[in-house]
Order: structure tokens, then sequence, then C-alpha cells
């Protein structure tokens, strides 16, 4: 980078905040996915609107890619500066700007970590629902730019579904504004979804107004064990079909449980094919009415053994199982890569079914967990990144299952994003026709291709 | 028209499905806003993907505009042929095509009739909640695209909270898909979202695939009646800081009581200041608790009476005094305009207020009614458009009337769409840069701006 870049850089954000040391640059480097990683040539820490305008405009004019990040806990590899360039990183704008509880509505600096706006709300008995599980570091931008989901997708819906408004500044260092406080608005083009989930190409979130939810009352979480897969499959469709919408509905595999098992001892049967945690939230009542329901569903479907959760304690535990599905598989071998292959609710079974049959061809390890309700699963694939005869068959293997999820009605990202890590399969998914619309958006709004560049709709 | 282009149309659809007699093309002239008209050159239904594909590939080929449309109850002239061209009518695309309630989804064609699909899915024991005022006329398809609301948007949202894929005829008249029966789904950007509430500017909806939820068990239905405005809009705000989000929160002010009470007789004082309609649904036993809330807040506000319908012959004649607003006011003069302008909840009273001075300074007659849990309101202008001096005040009423809701943090529209009929006001809502980067997003989709041309974001 020439050097006047990196003086007007520092001009704007000031020497403090501007980085441009070997160890410095090396830790923006990558993100939290395996085998991506790139040095930028300078990492910018702007404060405000105005600083980010003023960046945007200079590395436009000049025509170097931006890279804009919070906490870098992206799993797509959708922060990573593959072309060099800027690293912008949010954190400093973490302010809280307004809790508008008579509007149920948040107004936030993108840098906020998504786990202080609940603290925050709390105190009015509000919660904001998606909760990624990286809820206490990530930050709103990230989350907001990846559309990230979480635990509670089936009833609460994810990221998007809370996004009224932002501001942004555009590639052209323009500040735009869009949405607001109004739940109900179709004054124009739907630009605040346009932007939520495009993963920092369209655009740099600087302010988001984010709508707030009623906290439940209470909560009831129960597990049960499956000798076969299928039951775990009918009791997930039979709880729908008792029209109860759980917050938390929750599959592990047999491979996630053995080592689920090993690592937490929970007490979990090493032969069952599959485990489900479930938790009903709100009116109290409803909890209580709700949760009897869904014993009846999971005793008809022959749930081997069924657990209440009576104490807060019992809570911790059974959540511990499904807390400890990531930790152990990721303690198994160097690499971990945690996809997020989704389908239509229906479809899990049949999607757990083929991805066991996909690990055992290709010789690779993959544990399957995530979130039956929704449909949204993780199969994750451990292995070692170093041997590149195993990284051959993993790449197959990956190839098969986000092909399989695809042709079962699926998508290739339920939370994650695609960024580099999924870029391969768009096409598949989409066709061209769709990809191309995509790209067109992209180069109307970022016609130097400057933002994020060769990420989530490839090269334009 | 060119006769080689009617010919060529007439090959695409059959004659049958080819309207060109003035008397047919009159027919197709206006929707359901006063003061927008112009004939199209030729009307045609298409009767699938394919047809809707040949027809767009033809008119982008020659440049000439088609507008799309349902059955026309749209009011923001958002329909209007106003360039001549094609008027193209897709009410012949009318299937339900599944209902897949294992995924609480319905797959449908844009030509359903709203009512006919929460008809089908009321056998499942679900509903697709937006419910807009036409629900018996409108087209799926035309609801989608003008992101349709109702009366239950506070606690169920509108439209777009419920549209998850669509296959969309692209200018071009390449056939692109999106989104799908997934309910996590983050595989680039938002066409789903960004293609709802675009008022066929961007592309033809040919298949929609909708998010259906389980029907409220029980419903509750009350009426309040208030001397004062402000202990209206505190009871809203009480209402939902005791964490209720009812189902339907409406609001009357008193120009509309006066006319609804004259063409209805339900027995409402002509000197309240307003009435609230409330109505709370879900769990039976949360129906029960939240309406005892709910009568503790209005009774803490001062409500001057307050009725609770005990019988579905009580609901029907408390929801009978709502609905009398709309026609009680059509009826005292030729010409209506029921407007959307929407401010963020907090703001209704200082907004309801703002509307009866600007009535009362520029000498038109306005009421207002709306959904107040949302802040959507509909002030509703009376008057004759054939008189020129009252609509030279009118007009002056209306800007002022926008403007005010834009400055209390508000929206155009919260449910009617922008159209022609709130173009003008665009610019002093979201500023210049928004409306560009709208402009060149319906640039980049149909560069020849053959699609519902100068609507939503003006001509580009």
């Amino acid at each position: 980078m020439q050097s006047q870049i990196i003086d007007a850089l520092t001009k704007i954000v000031g020497q403090e905040y501007i980085l441009t040391s070997p160890e410095d640059l090396y830790s923006y480097s990558y993100d939290a996915t395996p085998g991506f990683q790139n040095l930028p040539e300078a990492v910018v820490r702007p404060a405000n609107t105005e600083e980010v305008s003023k960046i945007l405009a200079l590395a436009n004019t000049n025509k170097i890619p931006v890279y804009t990040r919070g906490s870098g806990t992206n799993l797509s590899a959708g922060t990573c500066p593959m072309q060099g360039g800027i690293v912008m990183v949010m954190t400093r704008l973490d302010k809280i700007i307004e809790l508008d509880s008579a509007n149920l509505v948040a107004v936030c600096e993108p840098g906020v970590i998504v786990g202080d706006l609940n603290t925050a709300a709390a105190k009015f008995g509000l919660i904001c629902p998606p909760d990624p599980g990286t809820v206490k570091t990530a930050t709103l931008g990230g989350t907001v730019s990846e559309n990230a989901g979480g635990l509670r997708g089936l009833k609460y819906g994810v990221t998007k579904h809370y996004v009224m408004g932002m501001e942004v500044v555009l590639a052209s260092g323009e500040v735009m504004n869009c949405g607001g406080k109004n739940v109900k608005d179709v004054s124009g083009y739907d630009m605040t979804k346009l932007f939520t989930g495009s993963e920092g190409t369209l655009g740099v979130i600087t302010k988001l107004i984010l709508k707030l939810v009623p906290a439940p009352e209470a909560k009831k979480s129960m597990m049960a064990v499956f000798k076969n897969l299928d039951d775990a499959g009918n009791s997930v469709s039979g709880i729908i079909a008792a029209n109860i919408i759980p917050a938390t509905l929750e599959i592990m595999d047999n491979a996630t449980i053995k080592v689920a098992e090993e690592y937490s001892k929970v007490g979990l049967p090493l032969d069952a094919e599959a485990v489900l945690l479930i938790e009903v939230d709100g009116n109290p009542i409803v909890v209580e009415q709700e949760a009897e329901k869904v014993l009846n569903v999971l005793k008809a479907n022959n749930a081997f053994s069924v657990q209440i959760a009576k104490t807060a304690a019992e809570v911790d535990k059974l959540w511990a199982c499904r807390r400890a599905a990531l930790p152990a598989l990721n303690k198994l071998r160097t690499t971990t890569y945690c996809e997020d292959a989704t389908v239509p609710r229906s479809m899990v079974p049949k999607f757990l079914r083929a991805v066991q049959d996909i690990a055992k061809r290709n010789n690779v390890q993959i544990g399957t967990f995530g979130h039956a309700g929704d449909g949204n699963m993780h199969p994750t694939i451990v292995c070692d990144i170093r041997d590149k005869v195993e990284m051959a068959r993993v790449e197959t293997a990956m190839d098969e299952m986000f092909k399989a999820a695809v042709d079962l009605g699926g998508t290739l990202s339920g939370e994650h994003g695609i960024g580099l890590g999924k870029l391969q399969w768009m096409e598949y998914q989409h066709g061209p026709v769709t990809i191309n619309a995509m790209k067109a958006i992209k180069r109307a709004l970022d016609p130097n291709l400057i933002l994020n560049p060769g990420k989530l709709v490839g090269e334009c």
C-alpha cells in the first residue's frame, strides 16, 4: 500500500487507531474459519460514521479492498482479507444509543456485543431473541451482516426478523439511512433486509435499529433419547403437528452423542441413534400444557427415556450435554469444520442419514448436531488440515454433503453465511439467473468492487 | 402498439386471453386509488410462468411498459398503466400448489385470493396472518408485491414476515428462484425480501412459498371509550409496558367516531376523543389473563367505558363499529383518500393531534382511524375531486400530513405502498442517497425500465 494512503488513513483515525506492524496484520488475517488466511496491508479502527465515510471514500477512489469486521467469529471466512487492502474493525462503535421500551426497539452502534444488548434490554423485561453460539463475543454488526441464527430460530426467527432499520455507509462514502422504528413500513425497497446478511459486500453498517420482544415468563427443558433416528424425526413432526412451536428443539446424532458423552459424562447411552433437547417457553401455564403435550408425543414415538428438568441445576445439566457437542468434536482432531447445511424440517432424518452415509463412504469423521426444529443442521467434520490425503476426502465429503442438502430442498447455509467457504456451491443451489441478479445488485451498489470483494456472490 | 406486438402477444396467451377493445382497456385503466387513470394498449392474462416469461422477453426487446396486477385493490396507484403499454393480469395463476403442514408452508401461485389460502390452511389448524382489508378480493401476488399489512401487524408482523421464497420472472424473461422452505437461510442476498414490496418494479412473481403458523385457540375482544386522546395513547403504551402484545389494537378519532356512529348506530358517545378496540388471542388461559391486565390498564388510564364481548354476536357488534369507519367516511363525499401515514407507536397521539390541526387549518375533512398498536394510521380525507379549489386545500393538507409523519420518525406508508400516490414525498423521507441506491437497484435488475415504470422510486 502506498505510503500516502497510510498517511491519509492515519489522518482520518489518528495514529493510535491504525495498525501496520506484521504482528498486528497477522492478528487480523483470519477469522474462525479453518483454511483461509491472508495479510491485510493496514488495519483501521474508526470511531464513528464520519471516519468510516472518509475511509470508504478514500478506498473507493483508490480502488482498495475494504474488509469490515467485528470480533471475527465468522465461520465462512467472511471477514478474511483475501486480497489484502484494509481491514476495518468496528469495535470502537460500541454504544447502545437508545433503549426505547415504548416502541420496543433498541438503537445501537454495530460494535455492541450481542449479549450486552440483552443485558441492557433485560432491565425492561425485554429480549432481542437471536442467540448465536458466540453471543458473548460477537458484535451486532457482525451478526446482522451474517444474518446470524442460533437455537431459537424456530419460534423466534433469526436476526433479519429483528432488524428494523440501519445507517449504512456506501462504498462511495455516502451515508444512507433506511427503515426506522415503524413496525409497518413499505416506503421503497426494503434496503434494511437487503443489507442484512449481505456480509459487508454492499456497505458498512454504522447504526442499527433492532426490534425487542417481551422476555418469556417461564421455560421448561427436557431431553429424550431414541434408539432409532426416524423416531426422533417423527417426534419433531409430531410436536409441530400438535401446533406447538418450541423455543428450542435440538438434535444430536450417534457420532456426536458418543463424543459428547465421553467429554461431559452426563450419562447418554452410547447406542442411541439420536437425542432431542426441547425447551418450551412463554406463559407459565402454557409452558406446563405444552410440556405435557410434548411428553406425550415423545412417548408415542418410542422415546427410550425422557428427562424433564425440574431445577435450574437440572436444566444446566441437560444443556451441558448440547453445549458439549462442538467442544467435544473440536477436541478430537486439530481441525474442525462446523458447517450449517440446512434442510426443510421434514427432511432432517433423511439428511442425517445421508451425512452418515457420506462420512462412511469417504472415510471422514462427521458428527452432526443442530436445530431440528428449523432444519438447521451442523454436520461437523473433524480432520487434520495438514494431511493432504485426508483433506481430499474431506473436500469430496463436503461437496456431497452440501449437494445432498440442496437436493432435499435445503440451503448451503442456515446461519454461518457463504463468505468464501461455500462460494463454490452457490450456482448449484441458486442457478445462474439468481447469481447474475445478485451480482448485478453488487455492481450497482459497489461499482469499484471494494467491499469484501470476491465474497458471497463471488467475483463480479 | 404495433400490430405485430399484438399478434405476438396473442400467439403467447391465445386469442381468448388478450383484450384490446376500448371497454376492456378502460376496465384495466385504474385501481382503487382516486385520481390516477390511463388506458393501456393491451391486456394479457397469462396462464403460467412460461407465458409470463415470453411476454416479458417480448416487452423487454421492444421496450414496452408492463404493469402487472391481480385484483387491482391497490391504494397508491401501483397498478395504473400510466405510460400505456401492457397490463398483465395474474388471476389465472390461481392454484394452491401445496399445503405442507409438516414444514408449515404453503406454495401458491400469485393469483390465489388471500382468504382462500386461509380457508385451505384452516383445515390444518394453521393461518397465514397478514389480513389486509381486502382479504376476500386481493391476490397473494398483489399483497406480496405491496407488502400488505392489516389489523394484526403488531403481534404477527406484515406480509414480508411470511414470504419465504418465490419464483420471479425478471424483465429479461429469465426465471429466477429465491428462498425456499427453510426457516433459516442465509445463502446470498435476501432476494425474496427485496422483491417483497417492490410493487412489480423489479420482476413478476409467478410462485410464492409462504409461512404458516398455528391458529390461535382463543380470542377476546373489548372496546374502550376515552374522553381524552392522551388517555387512549397512554393506554396503548401501558398495554405494551405490561408486556402484552395484542393481536389487534385499533384506534378511532372523534371525527371518525361521529360518522361511524351515525352510520352504524352502535352507541358511541359523540364527544369521545378516542375509541380503542383491542383483541388478545392465543391460549385460552393466557387470553383471560391478558384481557384482565388490559382491563386494568384501560381503567387506570381513565377509560370512560369498557365493553368486553362475551358472545360471538357481541364480538361482531364491537368490530362492526371499526368496520364502519371507512364506509361511513366514504359515504360522506364523492372522493375518499384513505392514507396510511405511519409513526412509531409512542407518537400516535401527537400525530392524531397534528392531523386534526392540519384538517382545521386547511378546512379539509379528515377522519383518522387505524392500527394504534403498530402506529399505522389511516387519516382519511373525504372531498370532491371535481372541486379544484377544495382539491388545492386537500393537496396542502396531504403534504403537511405526510411531512408531519416523517418528522415524528414515521414513514409515508405502513401498508398501502408508494406507487405514484406518495412518490413526491420519497426524497423528503429518505434523502437523496437512499433514493439513488434504490434507483441503482431498479436499473440493475430492469435496465430497460419496462416494469411498472415511474413507480415507487420514480423515473430512473
